[in-house]
């Protein structure tokens, strides 16, 4: 599971859970991502075509909780949440998970109720390299946003 | 992990192994998944619009690699695992697997060395409701094509 981030067109942060990633290249290292279309998330990514994926570790359910419906960015924090801007994409990058990855969006696919964003990895960093992910199969849920 | 098929322009069909899909939208309900440029698949999706995808029990790491680089298809069968032709695509649904869907080709994003394929399910089948997923992360490959 994953806490996606990015800039929305007003310079507000937004940050939500997200399960529907997926690798799709190596070269170029691209990523496919699904994101529901009446979300802020998706109004963010569009206007900002910048994005960061902060991976989740396997202990850490309670953040993939706390973004369903992300608190409120103010001073560097989502609530009990601290993050730094992305190097690359200003997109929030949480300073408590093992790994992250800023991108940039190269192609958009409008179809369903979610829109598939592809995106070029353009950085990426590594807190803990020990880390398990957690994944969607050991929580209570079918579904992340 | 996946083995995904379809039918070749020539009516020949393929198979392989695969495990960059993600669902990307409920309504419709639409799959992601990144296929290799240069693969017998990418051309028989291309071709035919039509593709099955065959889900892997946490038992079947065998088919897993043998569709890495898939048997030669004959008489109903690649190799040792039989196949019955999907109602709606005729692509192969492999007997022995405990679920499998088929899906209809709707966009296409050709950007890195894998084609994104986004596609509609348009049927779906379960043999086996008790199985639990083959998962890369419990195998010992990072990458399944």
């Amino acid at each position: 599971m994953y806490v996606m981030t990015a800039v929305g067109a007003d310079g507000k942060v937004a940050g939500s859970t997200l399960t529907w990633l997926s690798q799709c290249s190596f070269h170029p290292p691209l990523v496919m991502i699904a994101i529901q279309k009446t979300s802020q998330m998706h109004d963010a990514v569009e206007a900002s075509g910048g994005l960061a994926v902060n991976l989740l570790g396997e202990g850490q359910k309670e953040i993939a909780k706390a973004f369903f419906r992300a608190p409120e960015p103010d001073a560097g924090r989502f609530g009990d949440y601290r993050y730094e801007p992305g190097p690359l994409t200003g997109a929030p990058l949480l300073t408590d998970v093992p790994a992250w990855f800023e991108a940039r969006l190269t192609d958009t696919v409008d179809r369903g109720d979610h829109t598939v964003f592809v995106a070029e990895v353009v950085g990426a960093g590594v807190r803990d390299a020990a880390a398990k992910p957690l994944v969607l199969s050991d929580t209570p849920w079918n579904y992340g946003g």
